[in-house]
């Protein structure tokens, strides 16, 4: 399947896309040519980019550590033109990676380290597939630059629309919380609101993508370029290890992509001779309100059976997720699990972040926390493996997740004694 | 002025502040040893930290480059020990210089950059000065870590407090915003809420700091420290501009320690070798509502008339500047201005960079972006010259100051005839 974003053929500038060769389907291995094209016109599977390996052979670690502090320091492995940098961006990733001393000793893990991707332009992983569906829609010739969301996209798409200079229409549900559309509104004057579910959302957006000229939606028919922007979370852990694969990572699952494009990372770096081969295990993180990889996982099936989310972390609440089935391939191949928490154990995953690392990270996050630490629990996670944990977003999105659990210790009147009645300051 | 932070003389261990020399008084250069201490013994005029110049002198831009992407690239000219990064911190700054072509335009300035604060750790400039107030905490042997504060500085210190493991005491007004409250008693168990002003809390924080044994509050008895860390964004400045520092800058004027510090950090890149010598123009940016250094610039005196605060740019809604005077210095002496505008300019600045950037900033942000917009109009600024301007903080933090003002241009059903209907799709 391709959507109409030009009608007339186009020829596309040398390097367009980097090495980028083909669109390769993920099901039947058929090719189809760079483009706005997203389904394989075989067999219906999904298109992923694939590369000119010899032409990527050559970049070496220096090349890329000479690079700026963002994700362009690995243009060489995206499907982005050799001169990114030129074109306004939001310039996003390079984000901390933290090692987690307290956390690790809460949950019992010896070595933990927590990716950071809070501190993103627009405070989510999404920034990063965002600026890569960004430059593909700017070289397939796209006038209009939207996407279908209930939030963290709609954010990113807004303010990388706006910072390129690009018209930008993003659509939500109408019931959306009033916080996430100002956060969305204040980067754009085109934000629609759709009386319907967030998959009304998603019909609607397919439908204008194959019938209005010009547009690329980046979750759909640019997806295949968006979705590389999330193999950056992988290589930035692996060169800020000093380039080297951790043994264990946590990762949310909404739609699946994320985890699958780290485990793409870490294979290419493997390929391209940047890491050592090593054995590495992928665990996926789920809200059980919404859960239906995890519980493909407990059953030990291969089918993905779509379910009607219900659960407090709504960035990770996507029923039928597309890249579902590929995330139990990875999860199982590479010896990880998928586990699932309570949104109790979402809000505690918050707190023990907060507390310990003082990162404020939002209920994916909460999710991700929560996840590991039963999986430490359950013995599926070896806590003696140095193990990394993706934080995805931050906790001012999702306030009310937290907000009822948490407040002043007292409340004083402005004086010593009033202070030293607390007992405040003679507490360990 | 000093406080007590242990009640035995103490002895630091070598290095424990980096190349600094000693604490010296702004007014009357009387110099004091390094401690706990803020105000000068003879004057009562603010302390501030001395180096050692020949052993500063042996920095070079290569050894910076090859430092860690955070403040700490820096730490030769920052009070902070030569191995830093092991102890935990939260490893804020090297955030994005952009170089802002659709804001340049919109303001009719030929060559505009934005130094983007608002992607810290916890999303403000209070990171930086935070780190630095942390480190001198530890050395002093301090075993509370605490703040009064109205917003970003409670978070910074709850969270870097968490993150280090120490005992962390944040003060706040009562009758702050519950959105405000959360953000940082989701990082400690010690929030404490003072019914009273915002002085009220500062009062009371200055009094405990006298009374108990072993408290570092940041910007009372660690201030000199804490203060440096603004020189980052200076430094970070001329690094990203290619170690060169540019024509014109502008910038937020709360206490104006901010403002100080920039200048600070181009004068010492410049007496170090690190940059060239070159004229530049430091600016300052107030809300009318707050605006008593921009009344005495006005004035043409030297005499900062405090006054009540009344605007919605509250992070800069102090009545009573300490580094008042300074920032009127420095400002007049580089042939720059102090500048304000009113609340309706803020919600307007905050929008212009959103929609032009991609960067949603908070009140002072907007504040910033507003006097620049005043600055060209009223000739103040040279629009033919270099200029950047520092945004510190992020607009989830002030969501109510423009979610009246910006939402949904339309609301449909999910079909595309409803969707046509809207025009939002043949729009330019």
């Amino acid at each position: 399947m391709s959507a109409v974003i030009s009608e007339k053929p186009r020829t596309f500038r040398a390097g367009a896309f980097g090495h980028a060769r083909a669109l390769v389907c993920r099901e039947c291995g058929h090719e189809v040519e760079l483009g706005p094209h997203y389904a394989c016109p075989e067999c219906f599977g999904p298109l992923e980019v694939g590369y000119d390996d010899e032409a990527r052979a050559r970049v070496t670690r220096a090349d890329i550590e000479a690079g700026p502090s963002n994700i362009w320091r690995y243009k060489a492995l995206l499907p982005v033109p050799d001169d990114i940098e030129q074109s306004p961006n939001t310039e996003p990733g390079f984000t901390r990676l933290l090692r987690a001393h307290n956390l690790g000793r809460v949950l019992g893990i010896e070595t933990l380290w927590v990716k950071d991707d809070s501190t993103n332009p627009t405070n989510s992983f999404k920034d990063r597939v965002v600026a890569c569906a960004l430059s593909a829609a700017r070289e397939l010739g796209a006038t209009t630059f939207a996407c279908p969301s209930t939030g963290n996209l709609a954010n990113a798409v807004a303010a990388a629309g706006a910072r390129a200079g690009i018209k930008t229409v993003v659509f939500i549900p109408s019931d959306l919380e009033k916080p996430k559309q100002v956060n969305s509104a204040v980067y754009t004057d085109s934000l629609v609101a759709v009386n319907g579910t967030y998959d009304d959302v998603n019909r609607l957006a397919s439908e204008i993508a194959g019938e209005e000229e010009g547009w690329a939606f980046v979750n759909v028919n640019v997806r295949p370029f968006y979705a590389e922007g999330s193999k950056t979370l992988g290589f930035e852990i692996a060169e800020q290890l000093g380039w080297r694969l951790p043994d264990q990572v946590v990762i949310p699952v909404a739609s699946g992509s994320q985890l699958t494009k780290v485990d793409k990372a870490f294979q290419e770096l493997v390929g391209l001779g940047l890491v050592e081969d090593k054995p590495y295990r992928i665990f996926g993180a789920q809200a059980t309100g919404c859960s239906p990889v995890s519980a493909a996982y407990k059953e030990g099936t291969d089918a993905i059976r779509p379910v009607k989310p219900d659960t407090i972390a709504k960035s990770l609440a996507i029923g039928n997720p597309a890249d579902g089935i590929y995330v139990l391939d990875i999860c199982r191949r590479t010896g990880g699990a998928v586990e699932d928490v309570s949104d109790d154990e979402v809000r505690q995953g918050i707190l023990l972040l907060a507390r310990n690392e003082g990162i404020f990270t939002e209920t994916a996050g909460g999710t991700t926390v929560g996840v590991t630490k039963k999986l430490v629990e359950n013995g599926l996670l070896d806590p003696t493996l140095e193990t990394v944990i993706i934080n995805t977003g931050m906790g001012l999105k999702t306030l009310d997740a937290v907000s009822d659990a948490v407040g002043p210790a007292a409340t004083i009147d402005p004086s010593y004694a009033a202070f030293t009645a607390t007992g405040i300051g003679a507490r360990d």
